[in-house]
């Protein structure tokens, strides 16, 4: 398929990539001339602007932008892709934006005729180059279906979350209880452990518990339970702490849209914002567990 | 084996029953004459007092009790357990403490000579009279092993934590995070919701996914969810929002011996207690959603 | 002067109408005919559109707008004001909005030649009806003295507080400051009176201590304390629950933009949103209380 | 008058001190020689046992001490103060505990026959040694009267709050909102200065509204606002973290039994604990801003 994708970071990079491998043919656009030469020395062709972009011959569009107000300004602006595209064109934003601004781009787009979902994805930049992200798809069922093929590329897990925007809400609100299952998991870790249990003991019972989650199975935040978890490894790598901290701005924002509370959601968004403040929004978020212990390394 | 039961409430009666039924003999004590008449015609003997059930010819005492109060009450008083029972007679407190306390009674039956470990349980009325309780035990090995066999006539799951107290440890750090997942579950829950996701579509990507937890998978706090979960019976049976109000009084209260925050799991314990105070003190603690929108039945 | 006047609402038409009464020459818009009739009647000449009151021989504009996305497009929309005002006429926005929005619109206003100040107020509806209002006032020092008059003619209490955007900042941490020792206050009430204590005992020691607060000397949350406090009718009137939820709402946004932690203002929010779900929004804020207590009237 | 005092650490040592200097014999025990002998070297008595000090011609017995155990074992213990003081001697305890505990003890002096008054004190060690204190009494009209003259030789502020139990009530209410406040003004002070206001306009803003309190117009926690406050001076001196956070755990508790949420109270406990656990318990409280700006000195 001819694909045109848009925002080659350090997500949108390998994502293209992984598309070139599966034989689309893409031309792609960034601020960047590194990484649009990146993906051209892999096969793509390269668009001089937004709009040359839109005006080409692809069949499909994918943006992987960094915030809301890029989203709105590539689509929406005077020059940019809606203006400028033929309506046959199905657009996919698979940038993580607040369900708001993602539902009022997708009428936009609605408008001018063209079919867009929105299908931002979990995974980080592991999942990105290895091409198996998580894709949560807003949209009509029968362009979900139509993009399939093409998520397939670059994902392993294509969940289709009904009407436009609910990709956003599903990211939205399953990073919001990580956020708090985390913090959860390292104040029950640190208390036990404070308290003079081994945690690896700990962690064993609360993983056959009513305690279980994610965060104490799979990502346990206290060093040398999980050989495989950024704990065991200094907090490097893994999900940065102020990515978690963006995702959970989100999270509140739609709160407040929506005028409804989320009380630990807010909360733990202050204590990851308190973290990185004290220098550690590089770190892992689980790293949050040093907050409560010091002595933690 | 010849045992003492000590404490025929709601979770200590059946667990009497189910030992009677596994072939061994028991002499029970509680304040509540309907609750050992009801113990006897099953075949146990009871006990005019603490004292003369601790000066019988048990091998074996175990205690379930409502608080640390009554712990200490029973073991420590003038006419307690200590001051009375034999130095070979084991004993095993299955009641929900602070580690701190459980510490101090088990402190003092060592200076008295006797063994002593901490067992509190999980799994509420309904494993207790199944059968199927957790039990969650602290102390030396030796005396773990030796009761085992015992506890396994009312549980199913027996956990060797570590030396005395862990049992406790372990037990309220596991409930402190369930109490924080539990809401968090309900906040991500309602918030999707409210954003115009299918509450079963949305609990089936977060199981999927990194919000994944046992308050999402197994006992879903929204309605229609899971089908044998509480919340799909308004929220009855289940455990109650004061019950878990009760452990995280005793969560924060260890970490304030210990030092240590919780900032998650106190504010996990006012938001239940700001819901009992407006008489939902009885519902299951999943029904703590209904703070985030009346709607929810 | 000859004033301009846009936004004449609960807040802005008491303000316009003291305008009038001081001896300004108004000319006014609003997209309510009513609001518009009403000042009309009052002396004031009415202006067609934005364009055409921007357009018209004013020497000062007024804006008083409900959220930033009003004063955004009232300002910086393609017939807004400062497309087609003159480089002469000085401009005050007395909306309440996030720093962050004051400042690029008093840059764009600055990019066209105009002088511009933040100075939103505080004092309610009652103030702008008796002009006694105080105005928290962000820009040059020369043009703050140069409105000190006809802000003078609109309130009693005008204070500088540097360059612009600092009016919307003093604003948003006073208000922030205020929404948390309100629940502060309605906790320490709260406590002391389930303990056992007199609600005018209890305030009148607070009050000559350390706990002392505006909430609680001025605006006490307790029935009874003070007369004339919204607590002792019923918490109508005074300063609504929905107001001072979008206050912190305004607060935390800009905080998250400053990378700043406010923990306990976030929590406040969220309390209130949680207060305001339960159907309490159109109460003053000090009804906060009952969340404690429901038995609190 | 012949009085016994029982305590003589950094706050009750220098009580003793204004008591004698106020005329009135000193009888006296503490389990340190070196408290007891500066006070015998400033004319007091030493007395060799608590039971002996109660078996003495005293008056007037007045305790200050550190938690409630303390105060339960030297009231309530085998060889105490009511198992040995004759029934007319007048007890105040002016250790500050939790009121349940204050009214336990209340209760057996009462059954014994003695007039007992709860009378914490505010004011720190400089209030302790100028002869400052505030104090809060709980207790009969009555025995309030007769304590007077001598509370007033060690305070200059002598509150009556009511019942027994009603004095800690008092403190364990103001103490609590004081914890809020302070960390709600380092909030808004942070954020507003973060957002480039001076931080001494911004209080002096405050100071005249809404927000005002003692911890911004007394105490303010930034460093320079007021020159005599801990924060200008590297938040020494003062009232340090770790007596904030006994405060705020006798808060919770009290709530805890009480049956009554103190949301903000109990999230303000763990802030303070969080940041003593990071070093920091020996400073004032109003360093606490120190978590919200790593580069505040």
């Amino acid at each position: 398929m001819k694909i045109g994708f848009l925002g080659l970071g350090n997500m949108g990079g390998p994502m293209a990539h992984n598309l070139l491998k599966a034989g689309h043919e893409l031309t792609v656009f960034d601020l960047s001339a590194a990484a649009v030469a990146n993906l051209v020395e892999a096969g793509a062709s390269a668009a001089p602007s937004i709009a040359a972009l839109a005006g080409s011959d692809v069949e499909m569009i994918i943006t992987m932008l960094p915030a809301a107000q890029h989203v709105k300004g590539v689509y929406l602006g005077e020059d940019g892709l809606l203006a400028k595209v033929a309506p046959e064109v199905r657009l996919i934003d698979s940038s993580t934006i607040d369900p708001m601004s993602a539902r009022e781009v997708a009428t936009a787009a609605a408008a001018k005729g063209n079919r867009m979902i929105d299908a931002p994805v979990s995974g980080g930049t592991g999942g990105a180059a290895a091409g198996t992200l998580t894709f949560m798809v807003g949209g009509e069922q029968a362009d979900f279906d139509a993009a399939l093929p093409v998520l397939q590329a670059m994902g392993k897990n294509i969940v289709y979350c009904g009407p436009s925007g609910n990709g956003q809400v599903a990211k939205v609100a399953n990073n919001m209880l990580l956020g708090i299952s985390m913090i959860g998991a390292a104040e029950a870790m640190n208390l036990g452990v404070s308290l003079g249990m081994d945690p690896k003991v700990l962690a064993g019972i609360i993983n056959t518990s009513s305690g279980r989650c994610w965060s104490t199975d799979t990502y346990n935040p206290y060093p040398g339970v999980l050989d495989n978890a950024p704990a065991s490894r200094g907090y490097t790598g893994g999900f940065g702490t102020d990515l978690m901290l963006k995702d959970l701005g989100l999270a509140t924002e739609a709160a407040k849209q929506a005028r409804q509370p989320v009380v630990l959601g807010a909360l733990a968004q202050q204590l990851y914002q308190t973290f990185s403040g004290q220098g550690n929004g590089g770190l892992d978020f689980s790293a949050i567990i040093k907050m409560y212990n010091g002595a933690i390394e």
